[in-house]
């Protein structure tokens, strides 16, 4: 695991916008898994080379431009980095159309390709998520959780939260609306997950991988269920030797479906995700809460934050 | 493991045919990976009790009937299990219907529910196979796998089989037709797989598990690649501590899929598969040569040869 002192501030002067470029002034940058994977060359993301900075994406507003596709005051999602200032060719930024009661932080967070996006992807596109379906998501009070346990509940899903701690399992169901929420922390998971899917899970939309895999494995339904690999947070520390689902033959004996997924791979349908997921916020149906954490030296600290489970709902970095 | 001196046989008198009963000769007995479940209690498959019959499908002949559906001479698919002769209730039987160029013993390999049937589920239901698909197969020279092998190929795809031993891999090119055989007894199995599948690896029918999953999860296709877990026999002599697959995050970094399946959830699909298979063997493009092993009183060895890998094509039993 990476220390703070692993990671260094430098102040770069960004000099001459060449053509076709622009300075974007990060505003909101998110704080995603996948940025720990590319500190480690276990390749499952590029590898970031040391003394470069740190990829990340994000939500900006343009203050000098050099290219006729976009204008001071634009506001564009894109690779934002961990930095106050991102200079980049406007063809790798979109510019943010924003509707009535969407932000443009909204954009880093329930419309963020990472965040929200990728929720929807994955319940819709890869589990197939239906009405009166047992949903259980890990990692549920973190960005793409909470947009996941909404979305599941939108969709008329029974809806099982797991998280650590009783502030996040009473943000699961008092703000999220989750049926239950499961505190992995507290007593056994296997029996309180035994206990709140008595008929078995149907959708396990997982970010977490490990033990918990494994305990939700036991617990599938008795045919067709559809467990969604998103990610893996309890293994990114050790990617070279991860826990792979010791009951994985679960999924012969109960006719159940593991798939994973990179949201990149269904670019086609982000505009439906970000159709439904607008609708869901105009309509008072969907938030996500930002945990923000001020100021760009901070970047490190926030990134650490992620995997010690402290923050809830959106982790960004406001520079 | 189980060894031989663990085994005993009875002579019984089988007594009265009740009402609805008949007796069958048994004619050939499967011996199937999933029996050796049953003699553990590991929750895979129902445990048989010490003392009791170990149960085995197979084919026999009526020779005593107490039942109006079923008459003497009659050809019944059925849980023979391991005995000459069977009582069974009629109900639990199916009759045969033998078509031109199929013969009785058929009906306990390439169209047994446990042989060929599985066989096409897998491949065709499970991991929908399409013409062009790079398929592997692994337990390619077993009764499954040697049936998956030839499905593969009539279905327009191009088949890798991966087999223990220089006669078996000569089997899957030869006799079965496989486009390339892979040895993992010699040499690197990865690097193996990598040269056969530049490209990536499609279709992965899975009947072993362990390492070699591992490996080929490692090259799977960049996208929508589908593993169809049918078992795992290089883990069933330990199923209170499988290995679980480490590369599982491969399926995430690769969109693919990996969706188990126990054959009876499709039962549906057994007349579609039965009569594809039917029609290949009578084109004279399917074959399942038999290793027969005589004698009732061979079945334990019999049981024990199908996890020493020492047999090739369908391991049966005639007593």
């Amino acid at each position: 695991m990476p220390v703070i002192d692993d990671f260094g501030i430098e102040d770069v002067e960004i000099g001459d916008v060449a053509p076709g470029f622009v300075i974007a002034r990060a505003d909101t940058i998110s704080i995603d898994a996948w940025i720990r994977t590319t500190l480690s060359d276990a390749g499952m993301h590029e590898t970031a080379a040391i003394g470069e900075t740190i990829p990340a994406l994000g939500v900006g507003q343009i203050v000098e431009s050099n290219s006729s596709d976009l204008a001071v005051g634009d506001w564009v999602y894109g690779m934002m980095s961990a930095q106050t200032h991102a200079l980049l060719p406007a063809a790798g930024l979109r510019k943010l159309t924003l509707q009535d009661g969407i932000t443009p932080s909204d954009f880093a967070g329930p419309l963020n390709v990472t965040g929200g996006i990728t929720a929807w992807v994955g319940l819709i596109r890869v589990a197939q998520v239906q009405p009166g379906d047992v949903v259980v998501v890990s990692g549920a009070a973190g960005a793409v959780g909470s947009v996941v346990v909404q979305l599941a509940k939108a969709r008329g899903a029974r809806v099982i939260g797991i998280a650590g701690g009783p502030a996040k399992c009473s943000y699961l169901v008092e703000t999220l609306g989750a049926d239950i929420a499961i505190d992995y922390k507290t007593g056994d998971l296997a029996q309180q997950l035994a206990q709140a899917a008595p008929d078995g899970v149907d959708v396990f939309f997982d970010n977490v991988g490990g033990e918990l895999l494994d305990i939700v494995l036991d617990n599938l339904a008795p045919a067709g269920a559809r467990i969604a690999i998103c990610g893996a947070i309890s293994q990114y520390q050790n990617l070279d030797d991860v826990r792979g689902p010791k009951l994985y033959l679960r999924l012969a004996e109960r006719n159940a479906m593991m798939k994973g997924f990179v949201v990149s791979h269904y670019e086609a349908d982000y505009p439906a995700a970000m159709a439904e997921i607008s609708a869901l916020i105009q309509a008072g149906k969907l938030t996500l809460p930002e945990h923000v954490v001020s100021g760009i030296d901070r970047f490190p600290e926030a990134l650490l934050m992620l995997f010690d489970g402290g923050h809830l709902g959106n982790l960004v970095v406001r520079p």
